[in-house]
């Protein structure tokens, strides 16, 4: 298995490489783009159906359905989560012109991440207490640091068509790594402030990332 | 990320913008069909399997399926739904010539109604009640709208290959949100005329889009 | 919607209509190869997982997997069913030059028996009586003729690079529609004789299809 | 359904030919990548969300979660063990330059123990004892055996665009199906030393793969 992940690595020429590397970064992109659209589909399982007879009334299952609101916030929060991530991905996937086998294993952690999120979504929509919450939001920060990691590893190994200078890579570091240490950092917060003060922390993502954006753009001299 | 999802907007050229363009419509609509399939495949969830005994009759079985006559039937319109919106989002993203940042939003609004589709319709088969008989039409009308807004965000920017007068506009407006119409006015019809007259109301969409269609025709001068 | 169903109908000319058509046609088979993929692999949550407790033994969890053997073999029953499908809809839009609104609409017919499939599936698995039998037998003779309905369309409406006589569409409708005959007489087949029978009587599809198989051959004369 | 099957191996001629290789290759692809996407995000599911109450405290959910552990190590086994799949599947089919009746069939052998993984983990992660570690053994040894045997099939039929000596193919055979050697002697050795014993065993299979790989590269003379 090992010369076949590696194979992408060795110099190589001609149009049979040219192919080659087509056909696996296509393929990677086939494969990522299904695990997104089955992630963000499977999602909408962790909205229970409510457990009252098949007889219950318009008001029971009304006020079932309102009991289930957590639920539904979970189940939007983790799918604006994973379409961020499609986003950032689509803006990597983008630069590359091939892959070779260390990228493609970054990218099946990744994926990993990604279609692991419905068990978290499903446990902070069910349990809201600091341990769900945690759980959930170091899965994300997970999602954040590999995403970051696969980003740099394309970018200075040459598998992308654009080269940078080091203050860009570290400008663009710090603006990748950001949200995970907002999500980290929310952890603490929900233990002393409860479940509300979490989610607030984690409406704080949005302005650091403009900042650190900025940031980016500025040492990118754009 | 607010400057990937923005970058299809700026003003740049030659081969590289054109094969950028290129992937991120590509990578769009293959993520926007895995969702539909998805989506169109996970409704058969929504049909229960009857709770009986494993050595349960063949009578008791007929009689189990045939109580879940309301499941097959929301299953049934949900996935005509799906499909209806399959060849609405066809007929838009075949004008497409590129994407940009806040598209991609919207349609990812789009697709996380398409996704949530199969709880209200599980609901639906479940309890046959005004409660759910709303949700369900509520789902449904926010899909309608957010599907007339995509489809105007994409005329209006210059995403499609097509233009349009100010009367053709107007007319495609109502063509694309009058069924949101019949399906709000299906709700209170429901709480006072039953789970029946709702069907029938939404029954009406056929005829009444077929009116919008001519409508929308004519302004077009075809 | 109707107008857009209909598009693909109306006499055009030049580039655009091809580029149209060549869209239509991808997303169709995108969509279908992803429900067909969603539905072999959903199948496999009709295998279910034991009850028995956490702690229970290994024997107690080999017993309770032999009972699940009636399970294993509707599943993999399912996986050549629908594998098939795959094969016979795959022949059929390999030939495809084009797609119009109602193919479009018996296409999404012949995908919701595709996706419904993993019902009739846990029903026949669970529950060995001639009710589940006949429920599978129906869904599957009904995918045999959508199908070939589905190739009847495109041959003879001119969506297909290929032309037939009558002669050849007689032998291609027999071949085609003779597995749903045998999949009906296999329902009074398993009410008499029981289940054990009606599965004797699927195995008779293979070489009624050689037969039926042979006789096409012979009217395209090859 | 059997000659659309065979129709790939009759000698033919011309760009209708070449047409229709493509499009048989990319349909299988596609419904390939379709059934690995959605099997690497299936297995999810094998998480089981704790039963106590909505009302559960941080400490219960902590404590249950950490009973879980089991099910979050099979499930990263088998998302390893998939993904390892999808890069051997990716090396063969990368080679491909046509596939005809039987290459389909002995595919779809192999996606159907594909989608079939999730359960063997369900059960592995539930019920740590030697039957459900030797169902699981099974399954994958099952399907590194099909896996050589689509391999060996291709090369040895001229359906890729490689070809080799008997000398290579010994060793590529040996290479393939190695694993399945690791994986059929863990199961004795979890009948004597227990589940432990028998992931150490599993372990064994990268080293193993090394040198199997370094016999199969010298024999290929490279």
């Amino acid at each position: 298995m090992d010369d076949d992940l590696a194979s992408g690595t060795q110099p190589e020429g001609g149009a049979a490489t040219a192919g080659r590397r087509r056909f696996d970064l296509d393929r990677t992109l086939a494969l990522s783009d299904g695990i997104f659209a089955f992630a963000l589909t499977l999602l909408v399982l962790s909205i229970t159906v409510p457990a009252i007879g098949d007889a219950g009334s318009s008001e029971e299952l009304a006020q079932a359905l309102s009991d289930r609101s957590g639920e539904l916030i979970s189940w939007l929060i983790s799918f604006a989560v994973i379409a961020g991530f499609w986003v950032r991905h689509n803006a990597l996937t983008r630069l590359l012109v091939r892959v070779n086998g260390p990228f493609i294993v970054i990218n099946f952690v990744f994926l990993a991440l990604i279609a692991l999120v419905p068990y978290p979504t499903e446990l902070l929509g069910r349990f809201s207490n600091s341990t769900s919450f945690a759980f959930y939001a170091i899965v994300i920060a997970l999602l954040v640091v590999v995403n970051a990691v696969e980003g740099d590893y394309a970018v200075t190994r040459g598998l992308t068509s654009k080269k940078e200078g080091p203050g860009e890579r570290r400008a663009r570091l710090v603006d990748s790594l950001s949200p995970a240490v907002v999500f980290l950092v929310s952890i603490p917060v929900v233990m002393v402030g409860g479940v509300l003060a979490g989610y607030l922390c984690w409406v704080a993502i949005a302005p650091v990332n403009v900042v650190t954006g900025r940031f980016a753009e500025r040492a990118r001299g754009t």
